[in-house]
């Protein structure tokens, strides 16, 4: 039984692998019957709507059904019972599960206890490997995924999705270059550990020192409420925004990404330029997870 | 791509075309698996759980399968978002989009950035065109539609049902008799361009005075909250309540129509009698709405 | 048209076929399109979401469709409207109805206005038949259902399942045990038609004191609120916790039930022993709902 709850937890030839079923899903190489009498449970002990449909569509597309537990149920189902128990009664009514939950490490827990697969839909500062694997997916549509400069720019020390796609990138050999607000770097035991396995980290203080020359600018959201005051954030958030004016003269094949709600982080003028590739990036969710779920319950 | 935004995009011909569709369907003349595969995504940014199970309905009857997104997961879904972004991702999910919306244009909106077809499923004061098809389904469905005497009794000022209704009714050269109460008359611009287009328009200001004459009896709710107090509420109400003695010398053929829930607009004795339509109009709506989304999906 | 509204409504031959329905249906002998087509509408005007869900896996699981209204709809879905009206809108759109509903007696009102077969899946302190099928049906997975000595513990006046449990036994000769704090035991006048129908019932007031006689252990959650404070509420509830250590010297055969969500009612401890039936007992929810869906829709 194969559990995904971490993007740690496969190795370069596992990610290719499912990122390699992603694209031969994506050219309607696929049976549409693939997954039909299977069942996935989605259990969602906080909301995330997008990553939830995002889901469901991609068991629907592959003939299988879903059942849902959103976050307001979470509460009542449950009537204190422990996580253990819940994944074990779900266990029984579906053929895998998805988690997500408001605490590190409750995938782990939930894979101990489930008798069907469980892929991880993000647990608190944790993991949510489905994003990072379609940021990966999205990059290799676009150019070969090796030695690239990327750029992970917004709030880089509570940003998860940031954290997870600057692991995956080290294992292409990529040059990570951070931009980010004072107390909001990357934490320094990841870029710690990003060096020890051999991939340059360079922080950078201004996005316009850089720009040029990236191959991929991943934004982030930087949240309101990590700062004091509306002032300071609108200080911080406009310097940290992406617009026509900043990417003139940046490398024709550079492609901007971001997991999206995008709020004011990118300029909407942004949209219709070549570079912005973020909702190709939300659609690729759907082959992406395909690959997952076959990969769990094929 | 097709989309119904307003039943005033739709001409004669293509009205009666649905119609007969949805004849057909409800005569079991469709295919289980019309639209097998297919995946229609339910964006309910207000509650409507009629309207949104009615279309789950028609969509499974049809083979396909349906993503929700409910209001209460809206506020968080969009975290801000614009409701341009969240149908662009949204539109990489799904075949189609019925959108349920508290702002007037918000369906015109989402279809100039939808990828796929958009239903409008009530924009606040906007439109609401599936309810209107059902409606003008459910009188043909028991007339000869043409050249009717059709009551339209109830808050005529905020129905909004009753609007879309008049103006449709307008094609088919109804006269339409208007019964309301001081303050919830129907909107002069849209009296003044049902004449202009040669629709007579009748004001009564008692149902009683021509009951007697109607082919159709259109009756919408009387909302409490339009009155200044309990009493006034009660006194306008219970005149504008159809009961039984009400209906006694009516036409043999007269039908009663409401959009429902009823609260006490029409007496539970009514149920039983041959003129009570509104339960067979809410049960057109799966035929109605099956024929929807085959003319934009299929 | 079947309606299953109460464990009362079926015979004892009507409990065996369904029992033996759903023992084929679990050894894979079933159509996995022996529904396909169906739609299936839940309405929960209060959360249970283990029942829906396990209803909804069933109806999957036979290649069907649902509907689901949850409770936080039901509040907007009425706007005021009767039950009787809502039952027969959602008629229009399903084949079959699983109804939630706090107050007892919904269910059996909802049967007289649907035109589709109604499943009571909880009214209020009434009837939940399909728990007490799934825990007959556990029993009998273990052993012949007949003249059983079965013991019912925790809080017997507000535990509906035991109350159907207890009904359900009287029909299989069994001897009903009850070990219950003062307050909380069995209702006189289900004591007295037990023991009017002829089933031995018999008080205890220590679990220790029967525990080695019992073929089944069912256990029931006894509720905080039940109790003036916190100690009072801790000092019953620890002396009818299950343990291993309570278990040692029981019969090999002994089965340990629990309608799940299950809190400190029994110990971890006890889930690693072979008496702990509690997690099949749910699982066994899914083939004889699938039972039960059968006979009402097929």
């Amino acid at each position: 039984m194969t559990h995904i709850i971490s993007i740690r937890d496969l190795d370069r030839a596992e990610i290719d692998d499912l990122m390699d079923n992603a694209r031969k899903i994506q050219s309607h190489h696929f049976s549409e019957s693939s997954l039909k009498g299977k069942i996935l449970g989605l259990l969602f002990f906080e909301p995330s709507t997008r990553t939830r449909m995002s889901f469901e569509a991609a068991m629907a597309r592959l003939g299988g059904s879903s059942l849902t537990m959103g976050s307001v149920e979470a509460s009542s189902i449950t009537k204190g019972e422990t996580l253990a128990d819940t994944i074990r009664v779900v266990s029984g009514y579906v053929d895998a599960i998805i988690l997500r939950h408001p605490k590190e490490g409750a995938a782990r827990l939930a894979s101990e206890f489930a008798s069907v697969p469980v892929i991880n839909a993000g647990d608190g500062a944790g993991q949510h490997p489905s994003q990072t694997l379609l940021d990966l997916y999205t990059i290799r549509q676009s150019m070969k995924i090796d030695k690239l400069n990327v750029g992970l720019l917004g709030d880089l020390r509570y940003g998860r999705t940031a954290h997870s796609l600057a692991h995956a990138l080290s294992l292409y050999n990529a040059t990570i270059h951070t931009i980010s607000p004072k107390g909001l770097e990357l934490p320094g035991t990841l870029v710690d550990e990003l060096r020890e396995g051999g991939t340059e980290v360079i922080d950078h203080e201004n996005i316009i020192d850089v720009v040029k020359d990236l191959d991929v600018l991943y934004v982030t959201r930087i949240q309101r409420e990590r700062f004091p005051d509306s002032s300071s954030y609108f200080k911080v958030a406009s310097s940290y925004r992406i617009t026509p004016e900043l990417l003139a003269g940046v490398k024709d094949s550079l492609i901007v990404l971001h997991p999206l709600p995008r709020l004011d982080e990118i300029d909407p003028r942004v949209d219709s330029l070549p570079y912005a590739k973020y909702f190709e990036q939300s659609n690729n969710g759907i082959p992406v997870r395909m690959a997952m779920l076959e990969k769990v319950m094929k």
